[in-house]
């Protein structure tokens, strides 16, 4: 005996009121548990369309210009200093250190007048810079040694930074244009430290307040396809 | 008149029937809803206990040895490839370069033989070795210039990928001790490359698997405390 079901398409299967509801409560378990996830779908946010079922996080996050000013709480701030102080490091030498400087504090002045010009345009309206540094040596059995992955440990911390603050609604921007060596001097940055970047956080806001040609670039930006990034066994020669 | 409720104190509300369905409705909204981060909870994860509310996907990952040595799914490989991918770079520059084996492919030999002996002893099970490098030049306005923050790129697309691993219930570690100038002939890898590291892909095995003192090493880092990681305004001197 065949069951009614067998005999029901797909489109058949959309139509009827009591399957949609099975089907809508399935997706919802399928979505809310985060150890199922759901390998088919392919997310998209804002113009940008994943290759592969990738967490949305990863295509929601961009780094934007367009920022409120208003004051970021710690409950904010130390949150997403939080993610980065989790990130993976060689030998786990976590060699990230943060300074940071509310906007309209004592220490604003010094940390925006190390922005190119360019930048101070929309960094003006962060609620906080962040200034990521990190130790070029580390500690190997009890000796100061030169540390290789430095830079790309910072890195690490950067990227959970900046998803972390993603999920709590705020953004960040990282900021390689900026006066190195007036930094080091001005902030008292320590000589075995290099300098990284400069993070922008702030509250999203409309891209309108921004002034004409940044408005045109507030946007998500695209990637190049994996085909021309990932590669089997060798890299293609020539 | 006083409602009942308002004579209830916290223990009276824990031992209500109705409450704790209430607390338990209100709590689960509260962790499922993405846009509403529940800013009171402090993750905990196998022996690692936050200091601020992060999302416990942070918590959670850590870089583990010991794996089954079963296939990898290109679901599962290209998705976390597909995370790295979308990670933050310099002018969207996306330096990064993967290059991978499948564990008992033709080019698994090649790979492997890149390893310092220490992680052989564990990356033999592997499911996918993943070579890391990263383009030390960029096009700028049609020139090809030095790239400063490739490296830091790089570990930003790392990040991304091991916290996608993790969200799929895979794993990875990421390998500094490996032979870099003979990766760089065996594998073809291009002059303006710098390679960084070798990430091991996994699914998480019982650590029982692993040698006496690796498996003694199997459990998550800790990390400082983010207050000797950062400061306000200016570094602390001495």
């Amino acid at each position: 005996m065949h069951s009614p079901l067998s005999q029901t398409g797909p489109s058949q299967l959309l139509a009827s009121p009591r399957s949609a509801w099975f089907a809508a409560f399935a997706w919802a378990l399928g979505s809310l548990n985060p150890s199922r996830p759901n390998m088919t779908a392919l997310p998209r946010s804002a113009g940008r369309q994943a290759d592969h079922p990738v967490d949305p996080l990863f295509i929601e996050r961009w780094s934007r210009r367009a920022y409120t000013g208003e004051p970021v709480p710690d409950a904010v701030l130390f949150t997403v200093l939080e993610a980065a102080r989790w990130a993976p490091s060689g030998g786990n030498s976590q060699p990230w250190r943060f300074l940071y400087s509310h906007r309209g504090s004592a220490s604003w002045g010094a940390f925006f007048d190390l922005l190119l010009p360019g930048n101070q345009r929309w960094a003006a309206y962060a609620s906080a810079l962040i200034l990521l540094a990190s130790e070029t040596t580390r500690l190997r059995d009890g000796q100061r040694v030169k540390a290789t992955s430095h830079s790309f440990d910072a890195g690490a911390a950067w990227a959970q930074l900046a998803l972390q603050a993603e999920k709590l609604g705020w953004s960040a921007r990282a900021i390689g244009g900026f006066e190195k060596e007036k930094a080091r001097l001005a902030l008292g940055v320590p000589d075995d430290l290099s300098l990284e970047v400069v993070i922008a956080l702030g509250k999203p806001a409309g891209a309108a307040m921004l002034p004409a040609d940044l408005l045109e670039k507030e946007a998500p930006t695209s990637r190049l396809p994996l085909s021309a990034l990932a590669f089997e066994g060798r890299f293609p020669q020539g």
